[in-house]
């Protein structure tokens, strides 16, 4: 038996689109002899298809779709993803579902049991959890489909009561297969293939396992699809982020493959990618391919410029450099070796003479009162008008700069340096943002390391540091990290070390800042916690934790 | 048994705020010798906590106020609600709970059974569904106490598998005790009042119904708690919007109290009062006591002001007048009359010249591209950038006045008139602000008739109209209900006889208007499907309806 894993990039409710890819790859495999395609969860529609769900049209297309990819499995079966209807009077309308497809028929359907629905994921808002489980017969075997979480619980998840591979077991099944959809954080590989190997040394079988590859808006898929033999032993990794599709033989593998040692790579590699990918798709998605941002001569913009380069081409990213009078020199000076470093586009827009007219036009509300935070958000939002007036005038796409340190504590301008399309770094921090742009430069200078070694400062006033008004970063985000990613309380971040007054002011910074971060743009996740549907606080709430 | 309900108004997180308002209420009730006082859902934390849940210190401190409040239960029960820690290794780690206190015990818990997981609700996110059920022995009565949904199936309700009361029913109890924390919509009071109604009858018990009062950012609670007898006969009915503590005699009521005729208030006045809520509960939640906004002279605004005056009073709300170039005469004497009626602060700031500075230093970067929306959105965001820095500078909160109809399909500057604190009538369709004008004009002009006749225009550019761009609001709003309250796809909104190209283009604009709207302020919901918690999709999605 010849099974191909197709690790497909898909576009959520663009079923042309991924109706057609799956079709391809149907094409294509059956000219190979291949026996059975397997694509991964919700293939059909993309995942997470979200409230769209409850658009009964929407279900009905993914069953159209379902059938004319149907039509094309003459020859050849394959295992495709989408929501199905629950028939019965009793529970949510719909089941996460694989079809299993032969001669144009769905001869088997299984339907997800374990559904997450804790950090980004909700799939009990649409689903309702299966409670029957039974193998498929192909080919003289007994295959054991499952859909991703059903295999992440081995009797010691306290969050399900039921592990469906024990119940699988019964009908002694010669293989497993996985379809997953399961997304990129900087831990999730070892996770994910400590939990899939363990399945295989339970359970005595073979795993076949699909992942998902590529960014839906915030969420970015890496793929990392892998075959175990039943010792545990990896088979087969497939590429992180980016598509593939392999063939094994499955009686080959039976009779002892040897077991490749498969190194991964390092995370901070990995978060390049991702955040790559995570840009790159966005713009794909959205129709859009040129990007614009502010270049401030920091090391923010700059690694989001970087990014950006790669991930649509130099010709394609127009820096905007905006001083003001209270821009450095070096600013400017280190901005304009970025561009030309990485040969993008760019141009200078002045913002003082728009700032002063500002002031002018406020003079008499302001009333003489002191110069503070508004005249420094003047600043800062007079840039994102001229951003989005350039992106507005020539169609480019604006990308934030935040990073998730300062995303944390609010220290950004809500609609001036907030702006933006889509966060491509507001899931890193600043301790984070100088380990990429190391990582960028290890071979040649592309950030000027004077962007890396200076002290940040937004600039908004003379002489200002970032460190006037927070605390250095790496303390902050050693506090950001148990507080965000940890949710330890002040109390025992304290007992950790940390000086009380410091880490109260830091929570109560984070807590404050929860009506900025709510108008945030969508923060492409590399991280187990990140600001956005994975993290929903109250806004009016008054908890320190 | 003499039995006080207390439909109180919590404060999500504020401990110390919660507690107090319980142990005072507990005291006076002493005095008048009641023997149960019953509190609304999670009335110890406030609703919804959201992911304070994933913190242990914050559930830790539910239960240090659940003890503070036990120790002034002696000679008077109480019942609360608060998250607590699931103890068995199985299972989410909380369930949502009631404590029944009495003599500073807690001695009796019941566990919330159905979980809702829909529209803004996250139950299932963070507690597991209880199994048990039994009754509360009290003064000799055996009390069937629920929790909200758990009174929201009789069998029917596809949902759940579980019906609360018919488990309880069992013990043949004496009495039924819901606690609540139902928010509003337009339709919840009456559908709620059925649905308690029917539990009545069908269990042959009365009623005591808890529910949560006050704003939690965008939702709304309206109170309307009840007592209902056995033949489901309304005994007294809480006012909507506002706290109350009402006393009743158990056994009075058992020998037959008359059945009065409660009128419910009409839909548009609840509206009305909602919002009033929900501005002011926003402002004392955030220890803000100041509301700005940009008045245009049209009706959107105009409706704004005069909420936030109901809510604030006028010498709070600063009415920012903003002409350009393009503002006709007659807005900025509407935007006066308005201001005159209200008696609230004004100032007026004209964007010509800051609008200028802009255009010159984009001059360059412009190249003489025709005049497009880019020339527009620099108004709007200029108007946008003033209104921050009087926030900035005088105190003031920025109040959003976009409604739901330009919400949904797009026709808003992002960072310039949508910005705002919070969106007062962003689920307010154009026909309903209408209505709304004409509830608050119906004793004396207080918003122009002008503002209400003329027709609808951003003024972004010479004699521009929104019905350049726009349908009809009359024929607009009703495709976008049947789209998004109704969940309709294009031909189903088309077989109702709605012209298919203008309903395929409206839906349009509405699924490529998500990456504006997931920057939008929260919206104070009032409809049964409100832009935000309520309403999750993708922003890189291709699917119409």
């Amino acid at each position: 038996m010849k099974i191909a894993l197709a690790q497909l990039n898909y576009h959520i409710g663009n079923f042309q689109y991924n109706t057609d890819k799956i079709i391809e790859v149907l094409k294509k495999q059956k000219l190979l002899g291949t026996h059975l395609v397997v694509f991964s969860e919700l293939s059909v529609c993309g995942y997470p298809p979200r409230d769209f769900l409850e658009y009964k049209a929407f279900v009905d297309v993914c069953e159209i779709s379902a059938q004319k990819i149907a039509s094309e499995t003459y020859g050849i079966a394959c295992i495709i993803g989408l929501p199905i209807k629950n028939t019965k009077p009793n529970g949510k309308n719909l089941f996460n579902a694989a079809y299993f497809i032969e001669n144009g028929k769905v001869n088997a359907t299984v339907k997800k049991a374990l559904l997450p629905n804790y950090d980004i994921f909700d799939e009990y808002r649409y689903f309702e959890p299966s409670r029957e489980f039974s193998c498929i017969n192909f080919m003289g075997y007994k295959i054991a489909l499952t859909i991703c979480e059903d295999l992440w619980n081995f009797g010691n998840n306290p969050l399900y009561s039921i592990c469906p591979m024990d119940e699988l077991i019964k009908e002694q099944p010669d293989l497993m297969i996985n379809i997953a959809a399961s997304p990129f954080n900087y831990n999730q590989d070892k996770l994910r293939m400590e939990v899939l190997q363990q399945n295989c040394c339970k359970y005595n079988l073979p795993l076949f396992y699909v992942n998902h590859v590529g960014a839906q808006t915030e969420l970015i898929f890496d793929g990392g699809s892998t075959v175990i033999n039943r010792e545990g032993s990896v088979i087969a990794k497939f590429n992180y982020f980016e598509e593939q599709v392999e063939t094994f033989d499955f009686e080959k593998m039976e009779v002892g493959f040897k077991s490749e040692v498969f190194e991964e790579p390092a995370d901070i590699e990995q978060i390049y990618q991702a955040l790559v990918l995570g840009i790159r798709d966005y713009f794909r998605k959205s129709g859009f391919s040129k990007a614009t941002l502010g270049l401030s001569g920091g090391i923010d913009s700059a690694l989001v410029c970087a990014l950006a380069v790669d991930a649509l081409g130099a010709e394609n990213v127009m820096a905007v450099l905006m001083p003001s009078k209270y821009s450095s020199d070096h600013s400017i000076a280190d901005a304009e070796k970025l561009v030309q470093n990485l040969a993008c586009k760019s141009m200078i827009l002045p913002i003082s003479s728009i700032a002063q007219s500002f002031e002018e036009v406020l003079k008499p509300a302001f009333n003489n009162l002191p110069s503070n935070i508004a005249e420094e958000n003047l600043q800062a939002r007079s840039r994102g008008v001229l951003l989005m007036a350039i992106s507005n005038k020539l169609g480019y796409v604006l990308l934030n700069t935040s990073n998730k340190s300062e995303t944390a504590v609010g220290y950004g301008t809500l609609y001036g340096d907030m702006c933006g399309a889509i966060s491509v770094i507001g899931d890193c921090y600043k301790t984070l943002v100088y380990q990429l742009c190391n990582f960028i430069n290890k071979e040649n200078e592309v950030i000027p390391q004077n962007s890396i070694t200076k002290p940040p400062s937004a600039e908004l006033r003379p002489d200002q540091k970032d460190s006037d008004s927070l605390p250095d970063y790496d303390l902050l985000d050693k506090v950001l990290y148990q507080y965000i990613e940890e949710t330890k309380s002040a109390a025992e971040i304290i007992n950790m070390g940390y000086d009380s007054e410091t880490v109260q002011r830091i929570l109560n910074m984070v807590n404050n800042a929860e009506f900025k971060r709510y108008q945030t743009p969508p923060i492409l996740r590399i991280s187990p916690k990140a600001f956005g549907m994975g993290r929903r606080m109250p806004i009016v709430g008054k908890y320190l934790a």
